[in-house]
């Protein structure tokens, strides 16, 4: 069946343009200058919105077991919240525990994603042990399993942690197999002293997860982590969830030296603090305690991350999409701020709280689009078939009203949150359609998806060439 | 007339994809997913050709005045040069010489080119004098004319030459109006000292062009302009012909910090060195006398031009195409290289020379098209009708054959010079068919365009934002 | 005769010691252990006090003349007041105008210190115009008059700038003979552009002095010296009142690649601001007129400073000693800044000034005398001679009394000022005793010297090795 | 007894002057200008020569267990050598081992040296494992021990290498006991997998000692230690044994944000290569295997090193003296670099070494004088006891005779080793009498210093102020 989405603004990075998208099945047959299309099909009127590619969340962890209890979205509530905001695919990440075997975790995030999603889902896969076997199953997933990145951690040590030698070696496979290192970069050794430190004095609030994570810490692991992969002989690599101006620094000085090193940041990063939400009264603050944390307003990182994003020395914004309620879960955490579960839930906000800075005169509409959609699918190998409005593309496409209006509220949200981080935030700008392989399955706040429609996507290697 | 450029691969700056462009007239009215293009229209194949918008050089001089003579292409000539080698859009620079009125610089100008273009051209304006009355000339060229853009020259005392103050005042105007500074940032001052003192001890050949001219002095001047451009409220600002390691280093150091200051380069500083042409045997080396003049090969400009080109530093490859015959013309400054005209001519091969950096590895296909093609389009105001294959545009297309091969020599090019600077270099690829609003004017070799189609470009503000 | 200061601590740059200074005549003979020195001799008992070499002032102008009327101190009361708070040598600028013969103009400065002074002086040369006269005489000067520094202005064109040219032919000059050369790093062609679009939009206060010189114009002007310097073979440079952060930055820049590029800065912008002196009400802030201008305190300018000083990026604190009467002086300059005179006055209060920041952690005691004593005497060519508590070096020599306290103000100052531009500063440490070549001109706030007692030093070459 | 030193050129950092030294006892009493001196005392003739502070080593190891063997110098024979060579003092390295106590390790350190040594020594204490145990140590020795600097490594898991956490809170109670950290900084994990690598490739010749310790992983871990040391409250930081130019920019960066962060550099890394020497045919390169390693001669370590003694961002040489024969010793590597012992011997040549740098225009008189007896004295609490010619200061005095020569041979050398890792250089300079507490050791190439006369030094702690 066709559909022939008309009139409106179709947004790539270089730039908007008027034109007619035409859908046919679950793809884009044709993109039309106003007035040619053919007569027929189905039309949506696009008048005064912005046609978008459906939008790519390179970060999320839907059900993630975390300290105890597990990440309160799962594919089903997560997947659906995140079509309702405009993002049409998620790139979670598979867990590989020390001493599991890599496929095994594979196989697991399988298994709670199979038949649950709403949009299309692909996976990175978290290595939480480096040695001979998991370095062959790097291999293997490249290869055989559409699975082209690979995060590690520098912090977490026990748990995911991987020491420089490990690191190293996973760098140079990657090297070889053509797959992205993703790096968790904050020192963790040095982090648990001061957690530990912390303790003894008895500071217990959310904000010591904050005060105990110094950005000199972030920036640290992230020069290291550039380091390490420019002796695995120019490994590329992306720097997760970075949140401090020291570290992005760090990557921009490498970016700038030609390396191919590469940086996420999230919304929370852009907007929150450490002191208006960290260190909100009492527990409360527990609410935004996720790492990296939320930094210190009177620095400057706001400002510098929005310039990152501008200057492109940060690539993409993703959520690191990581929900626990409040009551129960956040909570287990009280007294003791090292055992609240780390995450934010944000999955359904980011187009909307990244088209915020277009209305704030801080990004273009082209870099909105390209940091959101573009890049993402481009640096994990899911383009041209997601993140562009291009013909033989995946007719992923948002409508984006900038005359609407979104309040975010838990009231309102569809996460399966008890909160909301962003509890009264309004945005100049509204999704208003969203069509996932050519089926509208959200428009003017009716959503028309099902659980099971979204698949699996087997990703290609990263267009990572700076 | 309906034309279908079938089976080929559109590349645009994100990427290559697989698409068909139907176009009608003199625009491109709708690119298509393979097998979706209706019946009829008439058909190029393009199979096994990537596709892509006609290339823009923003930085010619037809005929322009230099040291006595004029440079040798005329708008005819030039254009057709241009039009066969892929290039569809030039921007020419208007003169205004010191004590002259803006608006009769540019009248001339326009008698120089109009009726006389093959493809379509825009100009800039060179102010040869900053004061009241040209400042006045700015607001009505950016209102009126279609100028959008004004060079400076911090060289060429007596000639060109603005002061720093002049700069400042122009600058502060074009923030105003939403105009682009280019800058010729060379500090003409002390070049001038360190000419004079060569020549009075008898270093009289060519190569003492690139000697007096150290990177020293254009890293300076570029850095000088980037700190006026900053008092004036950051204007945007765009340097020509950056040559040198130390001049590019100004400009990433500005663009980390979000300026928005931009540089262009040319094909000879990616190629050619002070020592292999310009210290050519005896008076030879004339041929590649132009300024910025071409650097040491025992320094790492070329490298870092190249990486420069892949990190977005430098945003745009111009020619900067002024030619002179060596006969008569170059010949002016034997004995004396200060009189020798300075231009290369390269109008006809600059998406062949850059292509070459695609088969080297220096640059992603996309890439290649953003800096000759989409990027000087957007940097100058002729965005989305020109650089892009998109739907609406004009049909400037071009296919380029990756199986073809191009040896470039003064016997076969297109351009008015008893020479070539790039007398024997081979390409691997070839400009295979060139459209022009629609209209096939290069094919298989054959020219089939005529002087005076080609049209006058008003052009809007630049997309400059970083 | 012969004196012994004892029990004192002797502070060096590499630290203090306790130690026992005999002086016979005008220099000192030995310095002694503790408990080693011959009977017999007078003696200075010391215990308590710093024993430092007299402080060494590398910027003075005695009246120098400017915009219609002249600094308010002659080499008479200026060297007095300058004996009287700790300096024992000053280096004044003799003043070459354009049009005049440089010789006459330092014969013109001679003739006014000659005979006037109460401590030793010697020369810098201002030039006001180079050309081949100048740069002759620039030889003659080194070889002939003990003057091997030179002051160059990249401000006041059509007073004392030089084009880049000239400055480039002097620093050639100056590398040949072994001179420095000294920088006024202001922009003074985009400077005047401000001052006269202020003053168009009845912006006459003094304030605007300062806003007219923004800092980029001090930081662009003192990049372009050390490019300058480098194509002149690298030819020694020394940066004069250096006022701001981002001037800081491309000194310390070159000094990090090795270059013997040098600076100064003055107490006046290490205390004082844009906003609390320069800004004070009506035209009071005409005291603090001087170019390079106080700097906001809403900047890091004076942490910078503070810092550099420690890191030796700024090698020298001199004061710019330019002093006007606010009467009939400063008062030129109401209804429009920029007739103000342009200078404070400080030289009776520098080594205070300075001591200060030892008692606020910010110097060592070493480096206070060394920044005030002895790399002046290096960097000009008095150094042993000056600058150090050496045997063999002249007994000019400082007791400081770090438990006495020093209260500034007009009523007390002794330079011939109606205003002083620190009015009611306390310092917690107090001059003591002054010995110039051994006779004790000032003891325990009494003053025994005399004009006339000065002699000229003819200066050895810059010991400038970075 | 009653000793002067007449007639010498005195240098001190801030230059030489021409005076005579009077010792009484082990103490320098005063110090005349020429001629000032008492008749009576004996004389020695310094005519023509340097008189210059004894030498001060502050990085050896006599006697160190490595890898199955010792260090081939005992106190007594490599004191005896360093003292021969102009170094009056060293400071050696008592080692604490994984699960020893610190104490034990200092007792044992003053059981090897007691009563053996030739010239005054002191200790810095390697932490081989940081616990709440070795933390109240580090206060002890400071307190007690005149012990205030403690080596850290980053490198040998398993034998001394200290993770993030354990460096942290190392440096949080120096910054508290104002102590010296100083590290050695190689990213040991990241090296071992290398090392491994290498191994199981058949790379065995010593040269891969070198290309599995590549520059990146030293410069990674001193910038990992500036950040640490930032967490750690800024406390002072010393890096050992640097070698490379990335190692030398991060100190750099960190000094010119004022950081106390300081390094040393060894003569063998200012003049001997990876290629040349560590690349020797056959077994021959394991004579220069040490750790951080010779650094290639295609880079551009040895200038920039060079240059980092000029400007500072090199504060000290050491000679990291670590003995090892060829025979036995070296040889326990034959067919597996990784087992071949770590270490250089030069303590005997350092004053030799890096005077022929004054002689090439590397350094000054006083920047030599600085960086080898000096800076190691202040940095390391010794001042102005060692370091200096001052009055009070111990008569450790070298004259060095500028128009003698040094050939440096194993025929002639006095350390306990079978070859000379300086085999056939020769210095324009030689050691022409050393004075250690006022006693002649050595003259005119006869030793007459004895085992035992070396005392132990208490320290005090660094003067390490930027
Ligand atoms: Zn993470
Ligand atoms: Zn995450
Ligand atoms: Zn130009
Ligand atoms: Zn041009
Ligand atoms: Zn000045
Ligand atoms: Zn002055
Ligand atoms: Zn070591
Ligand atoms: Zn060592």
């Amino acid at each position: 069946m066709s559909l022939l989405i008309k009139g409106g603004t179709v947004v790539a990075p270089t730039g908007p343009i008027t034109a007619d998208v035409l859908v046919d099945g679950e793809t884009i047959v044709a993109i039309f200058a106003p007035g040619q299309a053919p007569e027929g099909p189905e039309v949506i009127d696009a008048t005064g919105k912005y046609v978008i590619p459906g939008a790519v969340d390179a970060h999320t962890h839907m059900e993630l077991p975390f300290g105890g209890t597990h990440a309160s979205d799962t594919f089903d509530t997560g997947t659906r919240a995140a079509a309702i905001g405009g993002t049409t695919t998620i790139i979670d990440f598979a867990v590989q525990r020390y001493g599991e075997v890599v496929q095994d975790g594979l196989a697991a995030w399988h298994g709670k994603a199979e038949g649950n999603c709403h949009i299309d889902y692909a996976f990175h896969q978290i290595l939480g042990g480096v040695d001979d076997e998991s370095l062959k199953a790097m291999d293997y997933l490249v290869n055989n399993e559409g699975i082209t990145s690979f995060k590690l951690f520098m912090a977490y040590p026990g748990v995911f942690y991987s020491d420089d030698g490990q690191i190293l070696r996973a760098m140079q496979k990657a090297r070889d197999n053509g797959a992205m290192i993703m790096m968790h970069a904050e020192n963790g050794p040095a982090i648990d002293v001061l957690v530990k430190q912390a303790l003894e004095r008895g500071e217990t609030d959310p904000i010591h997860h904050g005060l105990t994570r110094p950005q000199e810490l972030e920036a640290e692991a992230t020069s290291r982590a550039i380091w390490l992969a420019s002796v695995a002989a120019d490994c590329p690599l992306y720097i997760v969830h970075l949140s401090a101006s020291k570290a992005l620094e760090q990557v921009a000085e490498a970016r700038n030296r030609g390396k191919n090193v590469f940086a996420e940041t999230c919304p929370q990063y852009l907007y929150l603090t450490l002191e208006d939400q960290l260190g909100a009264p009492g527990f409360e603050g527990a609410k935004w305690v996720c790492s990296t944390p939320l930094r210190s307003k009177h620095e400057t990182h706001r400002a510098d991350l929005w310039q990152g994003l501008r200057t492109n020395d940060l690539s993409v914004v993703s959520t690191d999409h990581c929900p626990f309620c409040f009551k129960d879960q956040k909570e287990l955490g009280l007294g003791d701020f090292s055992k609240i579960p780390n995450g934010i839930g944000s999955v359904e906000h980011r187009v909307d709280l990244l088209y915020q800075g277009v209305v704030d005169g801080k990004l273009s509409l082209g870099r909105w689009v390209e940091t959101i959609a573009t890049t993402p699918a481009r640096m994990f190998g899911l383009y041209p078939k997601k993140g562009i409005i291009a013909p033989g593309s995946d007719a992923d496409i948002v409508l984006y009203d900038p005359n609407g209006r979104t309040r975010i509220s838990v009231e309102t949200h569809h996460m399966n949150m008890d909160h909301s981080a962003w509890e009264g935030w309004e945005i100049d700008g509204r999704v208003d359609t969203v069509l996932s392989r050519g089926e509208v399955i959200a428009s003017g706040g009716e959503y028309t998806g099902r659980a099971g429609r979204g698949r699996y996507l087997k990703r290609g290697l990263s267009d990572y060439l700076i």
